[in-house]
C-alpha cells in the first residue's frame, strides 16, 4: 500500500462495507459480529468460495462478481428452507486492485444483500499475489429441527426442480471468450439471457418457506443437475427414475440445443444453475408446487425416488446414461 | 485433478475433515451446518483469512498452518468473552498440493479444534493458481447482550494485557529465513520459544468467562499492542496513559531486547501476539485479574483509559511516541 494513495483497510471498510452492515455487524468496528436467532429458531450456516478464473472471469464486472458470490450462498440457504439473517465476507484482493473496482464491487454487494435482506455482519480483507478469491459464509434461520436436509428423500417421493436448467452452463459459453459456433447462431436476446443467467444467478429465496413446510430433501443445483441429484440421492441412500424430457428448459436453452443437439447433455450436467432440486412425498408435492407458484417460482416434477441404488434416466422413452456425473470446480 | 491419482473433494472431506466435524456439521454431506444456541444465548461470529507468504510461510508445517488459522479465530472469540461452538473452513489449495500435506493439515486442525472444543461444521475447498489461502469463520456463544465489545472502555478504566507481548513479532524474525544478528546471539531455548510463539499462537480461551463477567472492553492483540490499543480506544472514543515498563515481556523477549535494544519497539508494535488487551472498571479490574489467575492466565495492568483523544506512552518516566502504529497485513 505504501507506494499508492489507496485508502487503508479501515477507511475502505468504513466507506464501502459499513453501509451494507446490519445491526449484527456492530458497525464493522469490532472483531466480531452477532447473530441473535429468535426463540425456537436455529441458524443454518453455509460457505462458498469463488476463485477468479475458475468460478467467474477476472474481468467480469465487479458488481456482478459480488452479486454472484453472495447469490450462491443465498441459494444454499433457500434450499435449506432458511431465511437469510446475515453474512461475513472474506476478500483476498489481488495486487493491483483499484478503489474504483472496490466501489463497484461494494455497490453490487449492497444490491444483492438488500434484495436478500441479508446484511453484512463481518469479514476480513487480505492481499494476495494470486487471483481474487471471495469466501462468503452466510447465515439463515429456520424453526428448530426444520432445516431441509439433503438426506430426507424417501422412495416414492416426487423429484422436482425450480425454474429452468442448463442456462448457467450454456451462459458460461455464451459469456466467455472464444465464442463457439452455436453461440454465433443464437439471437442476441437469447445470448444475453443465457450470459445473464451465468453472471447473475437468482437465488430462489422465495421458495424457502414452501420447502421448509413441504419438502423432504433439497439442495441447490450448482454443479449440474445430474451430479447434484446423485449427491442428494447418495445422502438419502436412494435411487431415482428421471424423465429428462420433463427437465424444464428456457426458450434460449431450447434454441441453443436446436442449434447443436449435443448441448442437451451440457444443460443436464453443467453447473451454475442455482435452481432448487427437491423431493416431496406423494401427499405433499402438489402443495409444494402450489406454494411455490404462489411465491412466483415454477416447480416441475421430473421423476421419482426409488429404493434402488441407481439413477435411471430416460429420454424420449429410451434409457440414457451420463459419462461425467457432475462438474467439479476442485 | 485429471493428471493425478489424488482423491476427489468428497473423498477428501470424508477422509480428513468429517472426523473433525461436530453434530452441527451434519456429517459434512449437506450444503450447510447448523448452530443451535442455547436459550438466552447469542452467537458471536468472527472471520480471519490467512495467506501463505503473508501470514505464515508456505513451507511451515501444514499442521502448524492449520493450528494458526483456527487459533487466531479462537483468539477473537476469547476476546469477546465467547465459548467456541464451531467453525467453517474455506480452503483455497494451490496447485501441486499433496495428500500428505492435507493429512498433516487435517491432523493439526483436529488437534486445535479438540483443544478449543470447537468442531468443524462446514466449509468449501477450491483450487487456486495463487498461494494457499485459508479463511475461517468461527462461532461462539455468549449470554444475550454480554459480548465484550471493543467500544466499552470508559475513562478511569484500567487497561490490561494477558501473557507476554512481542513474542510473535520477535518469533517471526527468529523463525523466518535470513537470520538477523540478534537471533544468532540468542540461546537455542529462547529462539525456539519465540519461533514457537509465532508458529503456534495460544488462544486465551481460558479468559473468556472472566472477560465476559468483568471486562468493559476487549480485543485480541493480533496487529501489535500499540496499533490494536489505538483501535480499541477509537472504538471507545477515549484515550489512554500507558506505562510501557509495565508491558509484560517473556524472558526470551527480554534477552532479545538486551541483544538489540531497538527490538523493544518491535515488541510493542509488532503483530501475532494473540494475547488479550482489555479494560475493566476500577471496581472490577482486581476481580478480573483474580479470575484470570484462577483460569491460569496472567493479566497485568499497563495503564488507564482517559477522556483525551490521544494515547500517551511513557517509558522509564519519559514520553515516548510511535511512528508506525500498527502492523497491517493489508
Amino acid at each position: 500500500m505504501s507506494d499508492t494513495t489507496r485508502p487503508g483497510e479501515f477507511e475502505l471498510i468504513a466507506r464501502y462495507f459499513a453501509p451494507i452492515a446490519g445491526a449484527g455487524g456492530l458497525g464493522l468496528v469490532d472483531d466480531a459480529g452477532l447473530l441473535k436467532p429468535a426463540r425456537g429458531y436455529e441458524t443454518v450456516v453455509t460457505t462458498d468460495a469463488l476463485v477468479a478464473g475458475e468460478h467467474f472471469f477476472a474481468d467480469d464486472p465487479a458488481a456482478s462478481i459480488a452479486r454472484k458470490a453472495l447469490a450462491v450462498n443465498l441459494s444454499d440457504l433457500a434450499a435449506k428452507g432458511a431465511k437469510p439473517e446475515g453474512f461475513v465476507l472474506s476478500l483476498a484482493l489481488p495486487h493491483g486492485w483499484t478503489e474504483a473496482w472496490l466501489a463497484d464491487f461494494a455497490q453490487g454487494l449492497a444490491r444483492i444483500a438488500g434484495e436478500g435482506a441479508c446484511p453484512l455482519i463481518g469479514g476480513d480483507t487480505v492481499s494476495t499475489p494470486g487471483p481474487l478469491i471471495l469466501s462468503i459464509t452466510a447465515f439463515g434461520s429456520v424453526p428448530a429441527g426444520r432445516m431441509v436436509p439433503r438426506s430426507g428423500a424417501k422412495p416414492g417421493d416426487v423429484i422436482l426442480v425450480s425454474g429452468t436448467i442448463g442456462d448457467g452452463a450454456l451462459g458460461l459459453q455464451a459469456h466467455g471468450p472464444g465464442k463457439l459456433a452455436w453461440v454465433a447462431r443464437l439471437s442476441e436476446e437469447h445470448r444475453h439471457f443465457l450470459a445473464d443467467r451465468y453472471l447473475h444467478p437468482q437465488p430462489r429465496l422465495a421458495l424457502a418457506t414452501a420447502l421448509q413446510v413441504h419438502a423432504s430433501a433439497a439442495m441447490d443445483v450448482s454443479d449440474g443437475l445430474v451430479g447434484d441429484l446423485a449427491k442428494l440421492l447418495k445422502a438419502s441412500k436412494a435411487g431415482a427414475e428421471i424423465d429428462l424430457d420433463m427437465v424444464p428448459l428456457s426458450a434460449a436453452a431450447r434454441a441453443a440445443i436446436m442449434a447443436d443437439p449435443a448441448l442437451a447433455e451440457l444443460a443436464w450436467t453443467g453447473g451454475d444453475d442455482y435452481e432448487i432440486l427437491c423431493t416431496a412425498s406423494e401427499r405433499e408435492y402438489l402443495s409444494l408446487i402450489v406454494a411455490a407458484e404462489a411465491a412466483g417460482v415454477a416447480l416441475v416434477a421430473i421423476g421419482r425416488v426409488t429404493d434402488e441404488g441407481a439413477v435411471n434416466y430416460r429420454e424420449k422413452g429410451r434409457a440414457r446414461s451420463f459419462a461425467q456425473g457432475s462438474f467439479a470446480h476442485f
